[in-house]
């Protein structure tokens, strides 16, 4: 039930707008160290445009950590989480985890001769997403446990690694982790330098993300909370492993974030950002504790600079978010008016 | 199935023992800053004899943390972690938290008229044992229900740590927050000052261990693992909150030790501390990584400053470690020998 779930949120939406998929090319260096050149400049959002949106950051910041001050917090209770997808890097026009999922497909298929004649495998492989969509939740639940089950923990990781090297985003042609938006790296510097823990709070799978986000985010593994599907512990053979079974755990969206975060992080966040309903209950358990609390929602209103989208999104829908920011007193990043730069590539670029 | 192991790990076990209860007296003041001021001294382990095993101890973190030998690690990947009953303080005659059980038990009696009558709640508050066992599995699943499941996260959470205060140990009279290892506090210590990161993965209840630990261990809330409940976020009433339910979500013991350190932690350990055949997995697991590596057992010896027991004990057996340890090059700490000092508290007490 709730693999089917988690697989009705990303894979059905993106098999509908078209089952596209990424393509490959060979690697370059993917972004790193920017967050570090940031919090050591003057301005530690030298990204963000001067406005409300940025004072309120900044003066939440210096509120809490300010010591002495009414909303000072200690260090230990500055725990910061951020969504993933549409949060921190692009989500257009499909999650980065579905297009593995295709990607693997593919890459698998020649060891299934099976999959040319058999639904969902046989729609993907050709494209065809009207027969994915026919094969139902049972279909889309046999393509995550061909990609995401059966093997070992480790194996999984360095598949996912390995991808991450040749995969390129369908239409900005450049490495998924590419397409992270600086902006946020300036946030999460910032947090960490004024004694903040951060954490990733996302309904990707776990063992999707750890591998590259220490990298790319800062983020250790142990920060990163996501989807997880069960696990078993194998001894056998003198080689002990851990393998990923066709079942999930846990579904790390909606209400599943504040358990989630109770379960790996365990303790109710200062601050939470997200960009879609998804989202809605993690901003909603963070900003509901007592004290001073931050809840920033990014809208996507830069159709030129990167993709416009809320309210009829197939992927990232973001309405009651919209609908009841204001009355909690949440941020919304209005990613147009806000941020100067998107994502760290274009710095390079004039504009 | 998974709820009847877990409380067939502890609650059976100490009900057969003579469902020992803890008495109660005013609160004073818990342990607390004895590892920092361990860390601080010149000999970073002053509670360990010298010998083979504080030697060995010494050479595997100065080898692993030495920039530019053969088997330095960087800091990222050094993951400690730490068994917590009978590894960090003491278990005998009955491990914490079923003391806490049957005082709960105990304390909500009056609001339940009918446990008087009922098993295994009437053998509870009657002391008597073979009722309760009579009472089976199904029984002690009743026991566990009643006193961990059906209150918030946050509720669960001020219950224990409001027993902790109250409650002493059956025949030491002291707060079990007194009756932490001084030798494995500084030893904690000692990691942390060398760029690791300390977690602890008990067979507890997570809810139960994360009230307490930072201040006991300097172990944060995010860094602690344990048995876990299912938890539902309820949004209702404009005060969200996290229940907890009556299903056990993962029995972080034997087997499940290497799936919570996957789930939790994400990476795995470069150096695992237990002291009983349930922490067997946790250190194979460690163990059988790549490069320096290193298990620990704490074998109790010590009948006269603490409890001596391993194959034949009911709560902590230790024999398949004890028999495969020199094999597998784990440390097996004796107690007897190795500890100058046990608890806190005798540092106090001329020997």
């Amino acid at each position: 039930m709730r693999g089917v779930a988690w697989m009705s949120l990303g894979c059905l939406l993106v098999l509908a707008s078209g089952c596209a998929s990424s393509h490959r090319a060979s690697a370059d260096d993917p972004a790193r160290g920017r967050s570090e050149a940031a919090a050591s400049s003057k301005d530690p959002l030298p990204s963000w445009t001067e406005g409300a949106t940025k004072a309120a950051l900044l003066d939440f910041v210096e509120r809490v950590t300010r010591e002495g001050g009414p909303d000072f917090v200690p260090a230990s209770e500055r725990i910061a989480v951020f969504d993933n997808d549409g949060t921190l890097w692009s989500e257009q026009p499909l999650v980065a985890e579905l297009a593995f999922v295709i990607d693997r497909v593919k890459e698998m298929a020649p060891q299934h001769p099976e999959w040319r004649t058999r639904q969902p495998f046989q729609g993907v492989l050709e494209g065809d997403v009207e027969s994915v969509k026919a094969s139902g939740k049972r279909g889309l639940m046999e393509l995550f446990a061909a990609t995401h089950a059966g093997m070992t923990t480790e194996q999984f990781e360095r598949t996912v690694a390995d991808w991450l090297v040749t995969a390129r985003h369908p239409t900005l042609h450049r490495p998924y982790t590419d397409l992270v938006y600086q902006p946020m790296l300036e946030l999460l510097a910032l947090l960490r330098a004024r004694g903040f823990k951060t954490f990733v709070v996302s309904g990707g799978d776990v063992g999707f993300m750890r591998p590259w986000m220490e990298r790319v985010y800062g983020v250790p593994r142990e920060q990163v909370v996501g989807s997880r599907v069960k696990l078993r512990y194998q001894d056998s053979g003198g080689a002990p492993s851990v393998l990923r079974l066709a079942e999930l755990d846990l579904l790390d969206d909606g209400a599943g974030k504040p358990v989630g975060i109770e379960q790996g992080v365990g303790r109710r966040p200062l601050a939470a950002f997200g960009n879609s309903d998804g989202d809605f209950e993690m901003l909603e358990w963070t900003t509901s504790g007592a004290g001073p609390r931050l809840g920033l929602l990014v809208h996507h209103t830069d159709a030129e600079r990167e993709w416009a989208y809320d309210r009829e999104a197939r992927v990232g829908k973001l309405a009651r978010g919209l609908d009841e920011a204001p009355g909690r007193g949440w941020l919304v990043v209005d990613m147009r008016r806000d941020w100067k730069v998107i994502h760290p590539f274009e710095r390079a670029t004039p504009r």
